[in-house]
This record gives C-alpha cells, structure tokens and sequence, in this order.
C-alpha cells in the first residue's frame, strides 16, 4: 500500500511543480512578489496580516486566504480594505491540508494582479504538507509562536527547512509561558542555518514594523528593473 | 488532476478501515481501551500526557508517540516509566502528516498489549488530516490551546467533530490572550454538540484530575464484562 501510495505523491508533487512554474511565470508578468505564508493553526498570520497590510508604504497587496473551510480569516482582512480572496479546499478540492499550485491557480482570475505588487498567500494552517507544494511563491515566510514551544523546528524540520524567514509571534506571552527564545533559535539554525529570523508580537505591534519594512524591501527589489 | 486524486483518497480510506477494525480487533482481544489524541502543534498533547500518565490509579498505560521525525516527546515520557513507542512517518511512511491504521499496526509488535490496559497513541500535530484516518482506537479526544484562538472549530470543523472529548488547554494564559471562553465552547458545539468539553492546565494542573479520572473510568468500563 506505501510503495504505491509514495509513487502517487511524487507524480501529484511532479504535476505541482509544473503548474507552480506556471501560476510563477504569470506572477512575474505582472510584476507581483508573492509570499507563501505558512503556521501551524493558531499561530497568528491572519492577526499579523491585520497588522501589517493597512499601512504598507507604496506597495498595493493583496491577500489569497486559504483554509480548509469558512471565510473567516478573510472577513477579518476585509476591512483593511485591500482585496482578498478566500480559497477553500474544501470546496473541490477533497478538504486538503495544504495549498497546491492547482488551487492557486484557480484563484488567478479573481485576483486582480496589474494592480498589485505584493500577493500574500495565506496557507492552511499546518506545519507538514504546505512545505511540500510550491504555489508559484517567491519566498515562503512561517509563523511560530512562542506558546508552540521551542521544539517545533526538530519535529518539523521540513517546514522550517523550507522557508527564508521564521517570525517567532507572540512575544507578549514570553513572561507566561515556559519557553526559551535562545533554544528556539538554535534549533531553527540546526535545521536551516540561512533562515532569517524576527520576533514579533502581532497583538501589542511589538516588531511588526521590521516584518513590514522586509516585506516593501522584497516586492521593491522585485519590482526593479534588472 | 483532482478527480484522480480524490478517487485515490477514497481508495486509501477504504483500505485504512479496513486495517484499523483489524488493529481494533487485537486492541479488543487484549481488553486494551485506546486513545487517538490530537490537536494542533504544539497545543501541549505531550506535556498534558505527562501531568496525567504517571499517577493513573489502577490502570495500566502505554503510549504510542507519532511524529514526522524525532524521539523528543517519546524521550520526555520515558521517565514516567510507562511503555513508549516511537512512531515516525518519515521512515518508510513518506512524511506523512498523520498516523495512519497500518503505520499504528506495524508498531503492535512493539507494544506489550497483554500488560496493559489503556493506549494513547499521540497522533501527529495536525488539524486536518489525523481525522481522516481511524487507528483502531476505542475514542479520540483532541487538545485545543486557548493561545489558538477560539476560531478552530469553524476552520476546522472535522477534527472537531470526529472527537468524543475536546480538552481545551493553557487555561493559565487565559489572563494574558484575547480570547473568550464562551465563543470556543459555542464554536464546538455548533459543529460537535455531542463533545464532552474539559478546561484544564498541564503547566499548573488544574483540571487534570479530571481528565484522569475520565481516562481511568473509560479504560474500566472497557474491561468490565458486557
């Protein structure tokens, strides 16, 4: 049953590998720097979103919410006023864990990309299966809060292996929880030492401004003429 | 692309079934009442397992622990002197994001069925696909942390209606969260109105009493005579 099972995943991983070079070719003809944002659940991307998108300096965003079901997230975002559209999959897509090339694909046509620069594609959250399929994203960003603990990265090393920048959240609760920021950093290195990494607390603003400068830094750089 | 794929899905569930009633079957043969415990990463499925295994009155536990790659909560519940096996889906089992019902069934070799009467198989941190997949186990009870906000249920309404049991834990950061207790246990019931609901703290240990208790009185219940 495994043999067969894996076999399918790599075709399945395959397929996703050429339609993500295709959502990422349209991507770049309109001058749009995605960003595949990804968390365990609960870990706070929507709050930080709602933090950062209303006063992005010169950059039009947008946001492509994923989730397996509801469009709660995407209500919230709503009222920052940039455009935002719910993926589900849910909806045709056998309740995945993760977002696919295929689904984002779907969803081009509801985003309005000749008058954005900066795509953000908030993925379901789950720290195992969205590492394994490229949607066509520039950069992959991860949430992890400091309530997750500091062994995340050990049991996850795929997640965190696949992404350019780890923002640790919910700085706030440090004096609550038992958690130990020097621990955590050492593990987010042992399993990819290039990875950037910010402390952040979404709910008190704590930081947030280094995410937004990071996030006006990629799209400009994106933008500008080669 | 998605029609095979779900049609493969389909496939696999079908043949999981039919592996877990046989798991269940030598759980029954063994009067071994079994557990699927789940939540998200990091919601404290571990740290809760280690306020409640060690004093369990009169009832004899053992602990499967699934994980994509690593021994750390295996090697922090070995010092209760309860049997505990590892089980990672990243050898052999692809990374999967879940336990599965032959994953759980190549590890009863490795589980001492006949001196014990209560198994908790501590599945992969996962919202999403871990209630996809029956092991075998008598009930599942999942691990809701109020650091993740009271949302859950609504995001992911499956796991949260496949339990019989919903622990909500970290009742100690309720001072320091947004968050509304009344909300989540709303948000439960209105996808899962049969979940029995349970507040405790597996830093402070309040309310664990009662977990034990319901674990004890669940695995005697099992025992006694039809």
């Amino acid at each position: 049953m495994h043999r067969v099972k894996v076999r399918v995943v790599e075709d399945a991983l395959d397929a996703n590998n050429t339609i993500a070079r295709a959502n990422r070719d349209d991507f770049d003809r309109a001058g749009v720097y995605v960003v595949n944002l990804m968390s365990a659940p609960g870990a706070g991307k929507t709050t930080l979103l709602e933090r950062v998108l209303g006063p992005l300096e010169g950059v039009r965003a947008a946001v492509l919410e994923g989730d397996v079901q509801g469009s709660l997230d995407a209500d919230r975002l709503a009222s920052l006023h940039v455009p935002v559209v719910q993926l589900n999959t849910g909806n045709g897509f056998g309740g995945e864990c993760h977002l696919d090339a295929n689904m984002v694909r779907s969803a081009l046509p509801s985003l309005p990309l000749e008058d954005i620069d900066l795509l953000i594609i908030e993925n379901v959250g789950n720290l195992v299966c969205p590492a394994e399929f490229r949607v066509g994203e520039d950069t992959r960003i991860m949430v992890s809060s400091v309530a997750e603990g500091e062994d995340k990265p050990l049991k996850y090393p795929l997640m965190f292996r696949a992404c350019e920048l780890v923002v640790i959240n919910k700085l706030d609760l440090l004096p609550h929880v038992d958690f130990d920021m020097d621990k955590l950093r050492h593990n987010i290195r042992s399993v990819n030492p290039d990875a950037e990494i910010m402390e952040v607390s979404a709910r008190t603003g704590e930081g947030v401004e280094g995410l937004r400068n990071w996030l006006v830094e990629a799209a400009d750089r994106a933008a500008a003429p080669a």
